[in-house]
């Protein structure tokens, strides 16, 4: 309890980080209580390639597994996602093409189809409503990267880059109301009340995130609300919703409900730590992207927090004014590692990721639950 | 029959314009059959401002007869519309706030709260289904704003001037979600289907304008398409929507959808007449903007299907390739009006008007079908 509670009230100065250390991939950097790496370690304070590689295995592997037990729901999803693209409109049917085979992991979707057999369902709707969270996480993506004007994603150009801004915003509508047509075809009005709080909610945490960004007041407390909003909301409601499909028991029900969230939490936490700590080429995005859009992710509030004098200048002009130079990146990683912004962000992380765990401790032992802990448990250790 | 065939293939050259001629306050400035009016004429073409008033008078009596029919319905709708879009966050209470509150007609959600009431309904869930109707209309007008790079609506800035295009995409899909929610809790599979897949429609409509935006090889039927999926689907899914909520016969549903849908050509139609013949006081908006746009709407379809020489080359650089002078706009209302094509357009919204009437003919005969038959047959009338 009182580990939760320091987590979420991290901006609290004084508790113990040897207890709230990241992953085994970046706990290495450094040792002892608050005490600041000095500049000349950075170089060679780097993760051991080897370590780096077995902890991004974990994850990948754990990804490779539900997708192994998710076989054939996963091509009934592709297949869906592929039909309800159709358009007699060669545009539309190009752009989703390029954003939903883009190879994402499908990562909420498998929360859906997993989730349902883990419950023993032993239908077919599920890969409606798998399909359906897809399609909503697809339009937001085409909308986020309009608003973000993202150039990359996945490592391929964004949509909003190659066709316009334009035509990413139309077609994102079109995926949105394709979503909810499948959501509706699968006939359960409980999941469509889910799903479509669910829209409403990241909608809310989209424009949340926009009004702080660039905003040094921002707090840990906005930031989890933004977090909360605009990317757990998802995998809480991809979860719940397999579990209604199956008509599980309302505990086993808001058991995966709460996995999804807490799992969501985690999984964003650590892609905001990547944007300072990632490269390029795993993230299939660029690095630094957030900082150069001024974004108040938890390693810019934690090392902003801990910051004084000049370092406290120089997040008011990059981040506060927008006006940055081209070695301020680098400044702004180096500031953010030597404050343990980074290694305290992995150390959230980790937390949610074990709640995660704990949400589904006392489901079934299948080989859907056991795929589920896997993933959980190397969520935070992900490199891309 | 044939009258209808020669609606629908407006290009063929040779029809009888005495018997295709537009409403009476555009009846007037010509005579003859496809003879152009001379250039020295336009100035004194003008339509009398008294007959001006009577016709429009006659559309705003309309909406007035219906909004004062369905009022308690209607304010139901209101209170349901800002109770959606409250949110924690200001900024989307602001800008939903600016587009739900600028008067518009809610002429979407009266078509839903009458076809209801016309079939007897007696309950209350077709004020979800109206307020419902009215969002997905809210949020395709925030992401038109800024797809149009609009500055003027109802006579009001745009959110995506005062927010900007990022907040204005966000807070549409905000619309949306909420749009869906309300729909769900009425808990109609049939309205749920019906009203998703237009909202399917209308954006795919979006992107078909986008293509054939200054496309000038665009048909009439190209025309007619995005017509029918931008503006008229919405307006056959609200109408159907009340009918099937009220549990009415199939042939009052089918009634209903195509009432609404032929209402809905005939609205667009006379909107995009307008963009070249109405004022920017009473439109509430920029006259122009189609032009400047290089949208193919039915005036410049036929416009430029009867230019030769000239005229060719000004609508290929003006439109096509979108090179515009300060005069030019005027040189295409002189080009739109001398070759008959404006009167051609109204004539056509007038034929679809015809048939939203003939549609309900045989409904029971009510105050409420008795309103919607007032609507259909003002509409084309109408001069805002």
């Amino acid at each position: 309890m009182r580990r939760n509670r320091r987590c979420l009230t991290p901006a609290r100065r004084g508790f113990n980080l040897a207890r709230t250390k990241g992953p085994a991939s970046h706990r290495i950097i450094f040792c002892g209580r608050r005490r600041r790496a000095k500049r000349g370690q950075l170089d060679t304070a780097v993760l051991s390639i080897a370590r780096k590689e077995k902890a991004a295995a974990s994850f990948a592997a754990a990804i490779v597994h539900l997708r192994a037990l998710c076989e054939a729901d996963l091509a009934a999803v592709n297949e869906a996602i592929v039909a309800s693209m159709r358009s007699q409109n060669d545009m539309i049917a190009d752009i989703a093409g390029h954003l939903v085979n883009a190879g994402g992991k499908r990562l909420r979707p498998l929360l859906t189809l997993s989730a349902a057999r883990l419950c023993g369902y032993g239908g077919d709707d599920h890969v409606l409503l798998a399909s359906a969270v897809e399609l909503i996480h697809g339009a937001t993506l085409l909308h986020d990267d309009v608003v973000d004007a993202s150039a990359l994603r996945r490592g391929a150009s964004t949509a909003n880059i190659i066709w316009g801004n334009k035509e990413s915003v139309l077609v994102g509508d079109f995926l949105f109301s394709r979503a909810f047509q499948l959501m509706v075809d699968a006939g359960n009005l409980k999941v469509l009340e889910i799903l479509s709080r669910a829209a409403g909610v990241i909608s809310e945490g989209e424009v949340l995130q926009l009004s702080t960004q660039k905003n040094l007041e921002a707090t840990f407390e906005m930031y989890l609300a933004v977090v909360e909003s605009k990317t757990a909301a998802l995998f809480a409601a991809a979860s719940q919703s397999g579990a209604v499909i199956a008509g599980a028991e309302p505990e086993a029900e808001e058991s995966l409900r709460s996995f999804g969230r807490n799992l969501g939490i985690a999984y964003q936490l650590v892609d905001d730590a990547l944007d300072y700590s990632g490269h390029d080429a795993a993230l299939g995005k660029s690095v630094g992207d957030d900082f150069r859009e001024g974004k108040m992710t938890l390693p810019v509030v934690y090392a902003l927090d801990r910051a004084k004098g000049v370092e406290r200048d120089f997040w008011r002009r990059t981040i506060g004014e927008g006006r940055q130079e081209p070695e301020d990146f680098e400044k702004a990683r180096d500031l953010i590692i030597s404050t343990r912004a980074l290694d305290d962000s992995y150390a959230c992380a980790k937390r949610y990721a074990a709640r995660a765990l704990d949400d589904i401790a006392a489901l079934p032992d299948n080989s859907y639950s056991q795929c589920l802990r896997e993933l959980a448990a190397s969520s935070v250790a992900r490199i891309s």
